[in-house]
């Protein structure tokens, strides 16, 4: 064998045996998350732990540094898997190689740390508390930037990571023209705020009967509860261990209709995606979504696009009404359908509807490339907050617990990531656009039959995993690169029609 | 540091690395068996695979080797834990070594191979299948008790590996007094078999009702649910991952009213112990019980000792009947207890009754013993098998599937096992003969209390864990080494009053 087959060999090892830890600590997690004993979290942390120590020194260590230099050299004469497993494992490993240990150990101290303090902050809704904790990270991610020699916008180093080739310069123009679309049209649908009664979704709906629906739902879109799990846990999300292992949670509240109901096909068109990766692939580390990005644009599609719009709904309200007859005696469909889109801006991103969503979002991405570039300091962000808050949305926190202290993730050092979700909530439209050039989509949707889309989308952009770059999904997707006016006119059009406007 | 300490904060490390590993295995069997999909079995294993790995590398390495010779020399000079520690350890270890690699690894494969023709085998009531099998492995068997230069009887070898200090030599004086003083007793009862009517225990039960009424008899008996879990599983098991995190499951049959109560009441048993072990030992390899013998001891205890008796019942039947109004409208108590505690000589050892259970082991050892001093040869066992259970127990399988197939365990590799349940059952009533010095156990449970005995068990075997021997725990708890006469007698007691003998 010669010295490059011998060094695939060795990497395909080490990539597969680092996906087979992977595979337990998402047991452990999903464990954790679906009715383990809050005593044991010790022992599951210690295994963690130890579990992670064994990734690391699976794709960290100087064999594979060889193996990797020698591969990347000759990256053309590999077979399309190979290079892309390649590539990841290349970009991650100089990334984590650039830093100084001891100063990445440092830096993972102070995260962790940091969690807790924000915990607390948050809790006392003071945010002088947080500040010197983000102060710090803020000036660890910097200079990791300069050990990355970042050419550009030092943001660009970050969004990469959640979004391959996504850059400042490239989301200045996505959120410029979002905004440029969208903050007149909240505005004007603000006005209205008052014309659409939603009071009716938070009425009694007993658990059971909202798992029923959940799991009827599921169904629908075509999950194959056969190749996973459905439970519940306090905040829902998807986790694929394995093409034949994609699990999914919701969470219940009995005085909401609309939450458990509404995640369940967000989670399900996450869990859409990684049942239906090309098996190929399998067992590898790209057996998983293109981006961040990518994934919520599957989630939001089937949640937003889909679920909610007219055409489903007038299907499937009257199942809703069988389950619920008593809670539901009142409301027509037209007042469900409004109902249920109903938008009204709010301060919390978790809890914004799909009209306003975005602009949670653009006020975090503006904060993180100011803080990133030192044109913003620390010190100034709950003002800064306020200023964004009431110039997008039109509403001021009146604390920081509301405002700058809402999200966990600048204190876990998760900057870049916000974004992603945005991408994902744009995407979904441009690919409702696509899709309806070759599928009768409201034809399917007012007969509940999502088969169609399920198929299209798996022929799209489910089979490819990570093997394409999120870029080549959307192109090869629809026919062009992210654009985010498809977006701007989907909800200006869905907006328009609810609200009465002209 | 010196040299000793060292090596000795290396051996700890090393030691709980592999715990911690072994944590995420038992997660991932955990999640196996209570609900997760059949098709991610394949990334399961992989996963699986990967951890047992490392879980070798942790202790199987040449500096583990150097450590473990020098703290060995130096046993005296360590605490109690790392001395006892050290001591399992460098048994393991040694015994691992001690085998050529290439052999064990044949060995390996070919009981991972064996297993799966064992059940085809079973499935076709074949034995021939299975023998060239079972014939390889007892041949490899042979073989190690070679490299170990065992002296004595080659058995001792195996049994000690589940319960240290356990000899033939003493097992063969076990067994001879079971044999003695059961035997006639079962003959005794099976005269009288038909004095007993059981049926209405298979009349319909619904699960929920079954479940409510296990999870009330785990919260009796003192098992902490805050610190572990229950759950449905094919079949009922304990898994202590943590002593804040053990586990239990049992199975449910509508048509049984016995199964799933006694598991529960039986796993109870066995997460009792595992949930009181000492905190000084958590988090270390000692955390479990001190063998499988004293484990089964603890399962035994409740579900025979305890829960079976009549002073139990007599409290407790009333809320059984409470449940189960209808069902149990025309059961008074004593049919209750006599159809609880019937015993009819069975073919197969999962189902057989108090009374008659240890014959099915006494079986299994002598052909054990056997094989491996070769003065009985594997193709002769169906014949052996009838002739044995026609001794003992008076009932003669008509095939090999309820005969000589019916367990897994030799088609692993599992010699030596078997015993343990006996000895645990012996056990069981040698501490109940112990603990009634100190506790009025009848008044406790005509009452319905198990707080003195669980402090009792508590007090004198849980909380040392591993870190007494099995031969320690006896003696420390009931003053005297293992002695089956307990048990003989406790049976004798309890089948001569249910059954009317003189």
């Amino acid at each position: 064998m010669d010295q490059k087959a011998e060094a695939l060999n060795r990497f395909r090892a080490a990539e597969e045996k680092s996906k087979a830890i992977a595979y337990a600590t998402s047991i452990l997690f999903w464990d954790a998350s679906t009715g383990a004993p809050k005593s044991g979290a010790e022992a599951r942390s210690r295994s963690i732990g130890t579990l992670s120590g064994f990734e690391y020194e699976m794709l960290v260590n100087d064999q594979m540094k060889q193996d990797l230099e020698l591969l990347s050299e000759q990256l053309d004469t590999l077979e399309e898997i190979d290079r892309r497993r390649v590539i990841n494992v290349k970009k991650a490993y100089d990334r984590l190689m650039k830093i100084p240990q001891d100063e990445y150990e440092r830096f993972s101290a102070l995260t962790s740390k940091s969690a807790t303090i924000w915990e607390e902050a948050k809790e006392a809704s003071d945010f002088e508390r947080f500040k010197p904790y983000l102060e710090e990270i803020v000036g660890y991610l910097q200079k990791f930037t300069e050990y990355w020699e970042v050419k550009g916008n030092p943001y660009d180093a970050f969004i990469d990571q959640y979004e391959e080739g996504m850059t400042a310069e490239k989301l200045d123009v996505f959120f410029g023209t979002l905004k440029e679309m969208l903050v007149p049209l909240i505005q004007k649908v603000n006005q209205k705020k008052d014309s659409i009664d939603d009071s009716f979704l938070r009425r009694h709906y007993p658990t059971q009967d909202q798992a029923k629906l959940s799991v009827d739902m599921l169904d629908r879109i075509g999950y194959d509860r056969a190749r996973g799990m459905f439970k519940e846990s306090v905040h829902p999300f998807t986790m694929g261990v394995d093409i034949d292992d994609v699990r999914l949670t919701t969470h219940y509240y009995e005085n909401d209709l609309r939450s458990a109901l509404l995640s369940s096909v967000h989670e399900g068109g996450h869990a859409l995606y990684e049942q239906n990766i090309d098996r190929s692939l399998q067992g590898t580390s790209l057996a998983t979504g293109a981006s961040l990005g990518i994934h919520e644009s599957q989630s939001r599609l089937f949640e937003n696009n889909l679920f909610k719009s007219r055409s489903f709904l007038s299907f499937y309200y009257p199942k809703v009404k069988e389950t619920f007859e008593a809670q539901l005696s009142d409301v027509d469909f037209e007042s469900f359908y409004a109902g249920l889109n109903r938008s009204v801006p709010s301060l919390i991103r978790t809890e914004a509807d799909e009209l306003t969503y975005c602009l949670h979002i653009m006020v975090r991405y503006e904060i993180e490339v100011g803080l990133l570039n030192s044109t913003l300091r620390v010190e100034d962000l709950p003002q800064i907050w306020k200023e964004k808050m009431a110039s997008y949305l039109g509403v001021v926190p009146e604390n920081d617990a509301e405002g700058v202290l809402q999200d966990v993730h600048w204190s876990e050092g998760m900057f870049g990531y916000f974004p992603t979700y945005a991408i994902g909530s744009a995407l979904a439209a441009q690919l409702e656009h696509a899709l309806r050039k070759e599928v009768d989509v409201d034809a399917c949707l007012s007969r509940g039959d999502f088969a169609p889309i399920k198929a299209w989308l798996g022929e799209k952009v489910h089979r490819f995993g990570a093997l394409k770059t999120p870029e080549e999904v959307v192109l090869y997707a629809t026919g062009e690169p992210l654009n985010p006016r498809y977006y701007g006119a989907y909800l200006t059009k869905k907006y328009s029609e609810l609200y009465g406007l002209d």
